[in-house]
């Protein structure tokens, strides 16, 4: 049976990322680009006034002093177009061209205008040169390298791909994931259970998961635990780029999960992990044929069947499935992203797997404290919500002592 | 001038939450529970197998072994009709109802069936009563409280509510945010500025903050710095929950935001606060008339005033704009959150206000180290694409020494 180590290893050796794509700067939030942008200006494009005031030479008011003419007034979008020359000045705004001649800027509330001698008197601190001003290509000069590929697209990138006229960019698009729940004891959420049944709030669950991991889900509704129909449920999910399905992978009599993706050509890669809770969880690769006549040669789609239980769901979604969207999408490291963090009481860990215990993660201070929730295995999924990430207890039946260090899954990052 | 304290205590006071409204469960990810969810079931509703196995009396297999007629065989879906007495067993899936007289569920590993006599062979660990099984009500019982409002909707809330049989749950929805750049010296992002213009890059990341910050934006473009135009435009923004003007705010002679948001009937809050970047920052209100002949007398429009530097905009967007809309949504603590953690360099901090300063915060073992990035002022974009937070520099002309501990804001969560 595999670990987690090399259960992820293996899900990043067989994901191919996706070829990129150009798509709108509007649609690009928490992808990772796929190009390299450089800069084709200097930003800013002009030496710039960073306060709304009046353009000096720093010579004329070396001791923070003077009378200085008024020669020009530029308002926002305008450009000088009068050089500065000594006694000088020229009323600016903020982001505005400095004129030539200029080199700093005095701000407004340290000057006071004569309107009638278009003189303005100037009573601030000693300025020196560049004082306010900041200047042409400061952040970025032309040819500097913006972003390498690989980069994140948060707000600030989108901003700064926006001033460089970026209104499309290389990326690896969302993949899109579709969610089937199988199990003939599964009632949609509407409907009231029947003895023996359940409702599929798995869907719910992994719908919205999906969606916090950058994938677009597609939720395919209920498999009865029937051929025919999980067969028929399955080609749909296998248009997708990803396929999760869930129960029906265990060893039980119809958990048919594993025959029929077979039967559907879907390669498993692997079967059974040695987790808790999930350990039946199955992963595989589908390739349309190489003759398929539509000429869709080159669609692959990777399936996941995880184990049925509301948390082991969960726990497999966030570590397999999650893993799997961000190498698709282009991260260098997809696997989860652990944090240290120091356990809040003593804990002990009993049966022969490691453990992915929900759990309670705080900061006090600048330190990560992290508390195991009370969880009454892979069925209570009330446990999950009194948490916010999962620690990981490697050991078999051993003791953790409070103030020990142990590794921590976050399930919001 | 008011200190950032003061200012947000402002922003939370002259907000109204919502009022709750019921929306689909599928679209509640990221909104807070405006209602209180009690059980109307047991969860789970039967003594349910936590296996794929054999249900048995565990007196039946105190040592761990014995050979057990099998009486039925439940799937999924299905209840047990038998009622098993000593010697007995009922063959159970994951899932599935204990059949009456059982008390523990023996995993099929450690099984072996003989289909001719219908006997099953048992050699397993010693056993007591509820071995892999959950007790009906374990996780929660009927009229036990399951989510109080306030609660945050994550995946897995919204699975334990989907268990419950909500389809529609009640929040505060996402707010319509109207987000309008001013500035003569804007051209959208696909044309190319000339010179003294810039792009207008400040809406696609106002955009993108508010997004993450669980808003609906509604980019309404560029205004000119003209009255009619501005008017205008201001007007259109009135029809959304809020409005996000960049630009146009502080002293400048064409700094025409202030005076037409008064024109327009919004009360102003606040204008300036203690802050560097962000000292311009303007906050009013703005109520639908009384008398409104269209019956929309209770409507509001929060408005935000960013100065138009692009640094400044993102700062006190994710200080101002981001608590407004926590507000809205139902947050019980909608200022900033923020996190305690060491600079992993010394600092000196000049100037008289107090400063958010882009910096890099990461995890080394369990505890948060931050670092300040190289930043050139408000209009220095760049820096902020080092960051993923900032530093609250409180002190005024002040040194600080690596290991110091220092307030930081997370800008991604």
């Amino acid at each position: 049976m595999l670990s987690v180590a090399e259960a992820l290893s293996a899900v990043v050796r067989e994901i191919e990322p996706f070829s990129p794509a150009t798509i709108p700067l509007s649609d690009a939030l928490g992808l990772l680009l796929a190009e390299e942008v450089v800069s084709d200006v200097d930003s800013p494009p002009f030496d710039k006034s960073l306060m709304d005031g009046y353009a000096v030479r720093a010579d004329d008011i070396a001791d923070g002093r003077a009378l200085l003419k008024v020669i020009e007034e530029v308002t926002a979008g305008r450009v000088p177009t009068k050089s500065i020359g000594r006694g000088e000045t020229t009323r600016v705004m903020t982001g505005a061209p400095l004129p030539q001649g200029s080199d700093a800027v005095v701000r407004l509330e340290d000057t006071q205008l004569d309107t009638l001698s278009d003189t303005v008197r100037i009573d601030t601190d000693p300025a020196s040169s560049a004082r306010n001003v900041m200047r042409r290509g400061a952040s970025l000069k032309r040819g500097d390298h913006v972003f390498a590929p690989g980069r994140l697209l948060r707000p600030q990138e989108l901003g700064a791909l926006a001033e460089r006229g970026r209104n499309a960019v290389g990326v690896r698009v969302r993949p899109r994931v579709a969610v089937l729940a199988t199990g003939d004891e599964l009632v949609p959420i509407d409907e009231t259970p029947k003895p023996g049944q359940i409702r599929n709030s798995n869907e719910t669950m992994l719908v919205a998961q999906l969606r916090v991991a950058g994938a677009e889900p597609v939720p395919l509704g209920i498999a009865r635990d029937e051929r025919t129909h999980l067969s028929e449920r399955i080609r749909a999910g296998l248009e997708c780029d990803m396929l999760l399905l869930s129960g029906g992978v265990s060893a039980g009599k119809l958990d048919l999960v594993p025959s029929e993706l077979e039967a559907a050509g879907v390669r498993q890669v692997f079967h059974m992990v040695n987790l808790k809770p999930g350990k039946p969880v199955w992963f595989g690769v589908w390739d349309a044929a190489p003759d398929n006549p539509a000429g869709r040669q080159d669609r692959r789609c990777y399936v996941f069947g995880l184990p049925g239980n509301p948390v082991s769901s969960m726990v497999c979604c966030e570590l397999f499935a999650r893993t799997a969207i961000r190498r698709l999408i282009g991260y260098q490291n997809p696997e989860p992203q652990q944090v240290r963090a120091k356990l809040s009481v003593a804990h002990t860990t009993r049966g022969n797997r490691p453990t992915y215990h929900p759990a309670r993660l705080t900061w006090e201070e600048s330190e990560a404290i992290v508390t195991p929730v009370n969880w009454q295995g892979s069925a209570d999924l009330r446990a999950t919500v009194d948490a916010n990430s999962m620690i990981v207890f490697r050991g078999v039946d051993r003791s953790y002592a409070a103030g020990d260090v142990v590794d921590t899954v976050l399930w919001d990052r």
